[in-house]
């Protein structure tokens, strides 16, 4: 099968919203009078972000939802997305299963594909998204003010929204994506059932999409978690010009997290990466309103700190005393 | 140097016409009230795409030269782009030629990088680019009619604006990206000054933007010559539901190229790709109009052929006589 016949039976259907879609020069899209576009790319290499044995459908699905996550952290609504993806051969399992991760994820957004490249090569998956947003009403890493709280989301467990950790067992959380990886690295092992229940927070991010636009007018900042809590947090405190202080033990953590040393708990919820949770901020006095947010967009939140006028990070644990940041930033080039 | 690092020095400039630029979750543009967005994305692979031996700089001028291309013929005007770039290591000396040549051409086309992804991985290049065309005025593959003439651009000869192949000699043209191939190959050798002035037409090709958005109102269908003129011609003739017949002598050719064998010429001229000229068709009665849009684009066209009703292509020399089309499609899975 050749590149344009693969590119007609794996991913080009018919256009909804676009003008034109797959299969001219380019797509074209009639952007929402007034709105602002939002643009985000990402790129995906085996080997770096995901594992050789991972399912094609959940790599479909994963590819799309870290590109999503990005535009949750706007605060933009989705709207369309270009792939590029570069493989070793044709390989129709893989297509197969591939595009359907990636599509149904779409679907469940309400977006389209509307434009890729395929190409030989290394497997390489690059996807670009778009969304809108009202003019201002961007969520950006530049805008946390002292005296704010620092939020992060986390799955809701099943039952009535939570947002007290200690009552969140059963469900998951931050961190779990690293442990899945530090059982890929054989530096520890889980029971087969907790492994493929962190597998499955490796594997299929939730991109907090819904969250992202409830937050508007009410987050004054706002970063998805890729690279783990720490660095992430260290972007939106360099672009904002303001310290935090981060409780670690309050951050939200998995029954199976919890049950881990706190050496590795501390390495996998500080600097874990891959967890496509939002990590926000915002004025004390819209505490209740974050709340409400986050109802709304069917996820759980927890105050995990403040922020302050004194630059630096701070993490303390329940006592009060410091703890160490070793290892707490994660760097596609250093790791 | 880590990816963040790396992101501000080589890429990171303040935003000009860009609301956000690089560096947050996503960039954010101000779309121009009434117009349509069109979108490009392109990936290539080292050892497909490109040799290793091209220079950093001329690989940043062709990476976004060949989306320029796309929006080129659509007939969009350039607005902004992506960059996901995956490299095996840090390589200063390589990062510092590659966003230059990548950033002269951006500000030579007024547009500007707005977002990105940078991660280790086999070197792989892939961006994303956004252009504006009024609704309804964008040139696609399905619009070409039946009684169109043919035509295609290639570079002006020093001189007066010339549209007789006969008297474009010392100039390049169609093939000649193809025939530097084949001297990496191994399969031809040319005369090193020669070769030189074959590979700036595969290592710099010059998107031809200005002629794309001169020729609306005027063209019917456009496509770049990315993978070969048969082979793209075929899309726009399958898109269109038409036939056409092309005059293979009257393909405009360098004087480098003329000096060839037959057989070699009309491999290099009918399946040559990394041509990045516009291959496009317009009624008879806007023959003129074709060649001012030539002149306020800046090239050169030539009439090749027309298009008619019967489906199929049909390659016929100056005699009449058929022409084989072997060897004319280029396919990335085939070739």
């Amino acid at each position: 099968m050749g590149e344009f016949d693969l590119i007609a039976k794996y991913f080009k259907r018919p256009t909804r919203r676009a003008i034109l879609g797959v299969g001219d020069d380019c797509a074209l899209i009639a952007p929402t009078a007034g709105m602002h576009m939002a643009i985000s790319t990402d790129m995906l290499v085996e080997g770096r972000h995901f594992v050789s044995t991972v399912s094609p459908e959940r790599l479909g699905h994963k590819a799309l939802a870290v590109n999503l996550s990005d535009l949750a952290a706007c605060g933009a609504k989705p709207v369309a997305f270009t792939l590029a993806l570069s493989m070793p051969r044709v390989d129709t399992v893989f297509l197969d299963g591939f595009s359907r991760g990636l599509l149904a994820l779409a679907d469940a957004h309400g977006i389209e594909l509307i434009g890729g490249d395929t190409t030989a090569g290394p497997l390489t998956i690059s996807i670009t998204v778009m969304g809108e947003v009202p003019p201002g009403a961007a969520l950006r890493r530049d805008a946390a003010r002292a005296g704010d709280e620092l939020w992060v989301s986390h799955p809701l467990p099943s039952g009535p929204l939570q947002t007290d950790p200690l009552t969140s067992a059963g469900a998951m959380s931050l961190g779990d994506a690293r442990l899945a990886l530090e059982v890929f690295r054989g530096h520890i092992t889980l029971p087969g059932d907790a492994f493929e229940r962190v597998r499955q927070r490796m594997d299929v991010p939730e991109p907090r999409v819904a969250l992202g636009q409830a937050l508007r007018g009410v987050a004054h900042a706002a970063i998805d978690l890729s690279d783990g809590l720490v660095g992430d947090l260290q972007h939106v405190l360099t672009a904002s010009k303001v310290g935090a202080t981060v409780h670690v033990d309050a951050l939200p953590r998995s029954d199976i997290m919890a049950a881990q040393p706190v050496a590795l708990q501390r390495l996998c919820l500080l600097a874990g990466g891959d967890d496509y949770e939002l990590l926000f901020t915002a004025p004390v006095a819209c505490h209740a309103a974050v709340l409400a947010a986050a109802q709304r967009g069917g996820v759980a939140v927890t105050c995990i700190g403040s922020l302050d006028a004194a630059p630096g990070l701070r993490l303390v644990d329940a006592k009060g005393h410091a703890v160490a940041q070793d290892d707490a930033a994660f760097d596609h080039f250093k790791a």
